[in-house]
C-alpha cells in the first residue's frame, strides 16, 4: 500500500494526540475523586478505566506504525511489517462495555437493575466489536466487509432502542438538574457510536486508494474515539459530581 | 516450529489484551479500596496484586514473543530466541496461593483459621505449579508431560475438596446476602482452574502440529487467566464491598 508523507505523518500524529489526551483525561478522572460521594465513585472509575484502556492501546498502535513505515527524505517506504489493526479492536472490546456500564452506574438504579442492565449492555456492546472485526481484517472493500458490519449493526440497534426506550423511564425519574446531562450522554454515545460505521463502510462510497482509505479510517476513529471516551466521560464526572452535590444539599 | 501469520497475531494479541486487562483491574481494585471497610482492605490488596502480577508476565510475555519471532510480508520466522514460557509459571506461582488467599481473608474467618487454611491452601497450590512445570518445559507430547501433569492434579484435587468440603460450614454462617456471591467465586475459581489442565493436555487427544498446539495453549491459558484473576477478582470485590455495607447497616 503506497502512503504519501502527509498521510504518514498524520496518522502519526492523530495517534500521538489520542495517547496524551486519554493518559491526560485518565488522571482527570481520577484525581477528581475525591469529589464525588462514595455512591458515585465505581462511576468515575471506570470512566479513568475507559481512557486508560485507549492510551494503552494508542501506545501500542503508535509503535505499531513506527514499526510498519519508515519515512526517509519524505519517502513512505513499507517494512513488510503489517501494522496491528486487532489494538482497536481490542481496545472496543474492552472499553465499549464498559462506557455503556459508567453510563448505568452513574445513574444509581437498583442493584438488581444495575446487574441486569450491565450485563445486557455490556454483552451488546461486546458482541457488536466482535462481529465488526472479522470484517475489518478482510483486507479490502469486500463483501465480507460488508457481511460482518452488517451483522455487527444488530447489537448495535438493541444499544440505540435500550438507550432511548429502556433507559427512558429511570432518566426521567432522576434530579432535573441532571436529566439534561444524562440526556446530552446518551445523544454522544449514540452520535460518537454512530460515526465508527461511517468510517467503516467509508472506503465503499468514496472510492479512495489505499492510503487515502487507511488515512481516512485512522483519523476518523481517533476522532471518535475521543468524542466517545473523553467528551462522554467528562459528561458522566459532572453528572457524578452535580449528583453527589445534591444529594450533600 | 512453524507458525502461520494469523497464529502468531492471535497470541500477540491475546497477549496485549491480557496486559490491559490485567493492568486495568488492577487499578480497579486499589481505587476501590475506600468503598470497603479496614476489615476487608487486605482482601481487596491482595486482589489487585494478583492482575498486578499478572499485567507484569503478560508485558514479558508480549516482549518474548516478539523477540522469538518475525512477521514480514506475511511469513513468520523463528529467530531462534527462545519464547520464555517459564513467565507463566513464575506467575502462577506467585498467583495461585494469593487468589485462595484472597478468598479465604474476604470471609473474614477467625485469625487462627485464615492463618491455617492460607497456608494449607497457598502451600498445596504452589505445589501443584511446581509439580506442572518440568511437564510443561519437556517440550512436547510425551509421557514427561504426562507424569508431571498427573502429580500436579494431587494438590488440585485437594484443592477443590478443601473449597467444596472443608470451607462449606465457613460459607454457610456468612450473611445471606453474600452467600450466592462466595458460592459463585469458589464455582469460578474450580472451573477455571480446571480449564488449565484442559489446555495442558490439549496437545495429547486433539493431535494438533507444532503452532496450532501453542497457539491453543498460549490463547487458552489467557483466557483462563482472565476468568480466574480478572472476573474472580470482580466478585471477590464485590463481595468485600456487601459485606462492608452489611456491618454498617
Amino acid at each position: 500500500m503506497e502512503l504519501t508523507f502527509g498521510q504518514y505523518e498524520l496518522v502519526y500524529n492523530a495517534f500521538s494526540l489520542g495517547i496524551a489526551a486519554f493518559l491526560a483525561a485518565t488522571l482527570f478522572f481520577w484525581l477528581g475523586l475525591s469529589q464525588v460521594s462514595d455512591k458515585y465513585k465505581m462511576a468515575v472509575v471506570v470512566t479513568g478505566l475507559v481512557t486508560f484502556i485507549a492510551g494503552y492501546h494508542y501506545l501500542r498502535m503508535f509503535d505499531s506504525w513506527g514499526d510498519a513505515y519508515t519515512a526517509v527524505d519524505g519517502v513512505v517506504t513499507s517494512t513488510g511489517v503489517a501494522f496491528n489493526v486487532a489494538y482497536r479492536y481490542v481496545d472496543w472490546f474492552l472499553t465499549v462495555p464498559l462506557l455503556l456500564i459508567e453510563l448505568i452506574l452513574v445513574m444509581s438504579l437498583t442493584r438488581s437493575e444495575t446487574v441486569r442492565k450491565a450485563i445486557l449492555l455490556g454483552g451488546a456492546a461486546a458482541l457488536m466489536i466482535a462481529l465488526g472485526y472479522p470484517g475489518e481484517v478482510s483486507g479490502g472493500i469486500d463483501s465480507t466487509r460488508l457481511l460482518w458490519g452488517a451483522l455487527s449493526m444488530i447489537p448495535f440497534l438493541y444499544i440505540v432502542y435500550t438507550l432511548f426506550i429502556g433507559l427512558s423511564e429511570s432518566i426521567a425519574r432522576q434530579h432535573e438538574n441532571v436529566r439534561g446531562l444524562l440526556n446530552t450522554a446518551r445523544w454522544i454515545l449514540v452520535l460518537s457510536w454512530s460515526f465508527y460505521p461511517v468510517v467503516y463502510f467509508a472506503p465503499f462510497v468514496m472510492s479512495l486508494d489505499g492510503g487515502q482509505a487507511q488515512t481516512v479510517i485512522e483519523v476518523g476513529y481517533t476522532v471518535a474515539d475521543l468524542v466517545a471516551k473523553v467528551v462522554f466521560g467528562v459528561i458522566i464526572f459532572m453528572i457524578a459530581v452535580r449528583k453527589s452535590q445534591n444529594e450533600k444539599a
